[in-house]
């Protein structure tokens, strides 16, 4: 094929971090912000992004018996990522669309393989497997101090005691523990952004990050 | 702690074979078997047997979606294994019940490892992480000739048209092939039983199979 016919792979960028460092609303204001450039983009999130994904989701946040135990957790994490990966995210890539998603295969290691103990090597498996190991382009992992988490999820009113988000203290402070550990084993992988302040403040550092991926702006 | 705290455990008998050829009929003559000598046994089926593991089931044979790749296909019928295993089959056996299910692990080597051509070091990895890679006792693989099994599926009037019975035969040919090279590989694992004929001659020769299992009979 001739290059004319090739067109540029979209780029993947993936948001990380433990619940209210920001992700969601990072995530909207950067594809905003592709957008405003004439970059298509994707905006997506995990678990879920399909409605088989979504189906799983479900599953994970309110189960059906007495709670999965870890590994069947972490078989549905990998179920519904693969779901994800083969049915939006490879396809919207090779249609050179850019995807921004909330939470990927790095929120498996940090939760299920870090704060619950299944270690990184079975987490990789599973993604090995289920989604060819896909890697984001760029994980973004918003690094934001406890009390300031701690007061956004006040706000929220309830909104994260779902089987996950509602574990306790000791269990999200491993989570956040085990997400700088793997950004600093991946310094090339991960991008770490002060998550504090302003949602603008913060999404100003985001583009900063992602300079390096972003075509020249238009002079 | 003494000999007299100790229950024995329970014998685990899975029963595998394509669709139509008498499984779910020959777990239940067995249980009512099992019963009838005072042996306490519970019946179960795969996927399902515990309402996580039955949420699964309804997933797999009714996706939300497109449909489910391979690679998800097996990682759902992991994760409600690992529920069935964890929350219902190795506690039953470790208090000294039977466990009779129709369908066990074997019927993932079958179906997503051979004819999905997933390959069975795949499945067995699974299997491994998901439920410790727990094996029955014995797996009892009900051996139909093809014209008996189109008869039977035509009584069934539509009822295996599910997104996993209602594969075409090339497919279903080549779980029956991989079945038997399953046991081929394991007789040790596996009685294979002729299938064809009534239910009760199908049963008796069941209970030959299992009879070095089985606590001598009260005389």
């Amino acid at each position: 094929m001739g290059p004319e016919t090739v067109s540029a792979r979209g780029r993947f960028i993936a948001f990380e971090g433990g619940e209210g460092t920001g992700k969601s609303t990072q995530a909207r204001l950067l594809a905003e912000a592709l957008e405003a450039r004439g970059i298509a983009a994707e905006i997506t999130r995990e678990p879920g992004g399909t409605p088989g994904a979504e189906a799983i989701r479900d599953l994970l946040l309110a189960p059906p018996g007495e709670g999965w135990t870890r590994e069947a957790e972490a078989l549905l994490f990998a179920a519904a990522r693969a779901d994800h990966v083969a049915r939006r995210i490879r396809p919207a890539l090779e249609a050179g669309r850019w995807v921004v998603c909330d939470r990927f295969v790095d929120s498996s290691r940090a939760y299920q393989g870090g704060a619950g103990g299944l270690g990184d090597e079975a987490i990789r498996a599973l993604h090995a497997f289920g989604s060819g190991g896909l890697r984001p382009d760029l994980a973004v992992l918003l690094d934001v101090d406890e009390a300031q988490v701690a007061r956004r999820l006040a706000e929220r009113d309830g909104e994260t005691s779902d089987a996950i988000g509602g574990r306790g203290e000791t269990y999200h402070r491993a989570v956040a523990a085990s997400f700088r550990n793997l950004a600093g084993a991946d310094p090339q992988g991960f991008a770490v952004i002060d998550g504090t302040g302003e949602p603008q403040a913060v999404h100003a550092r985001v583009l900063e990050a992602l300079a390096p991926l972003l075509p020249a702006e238009a002079s």
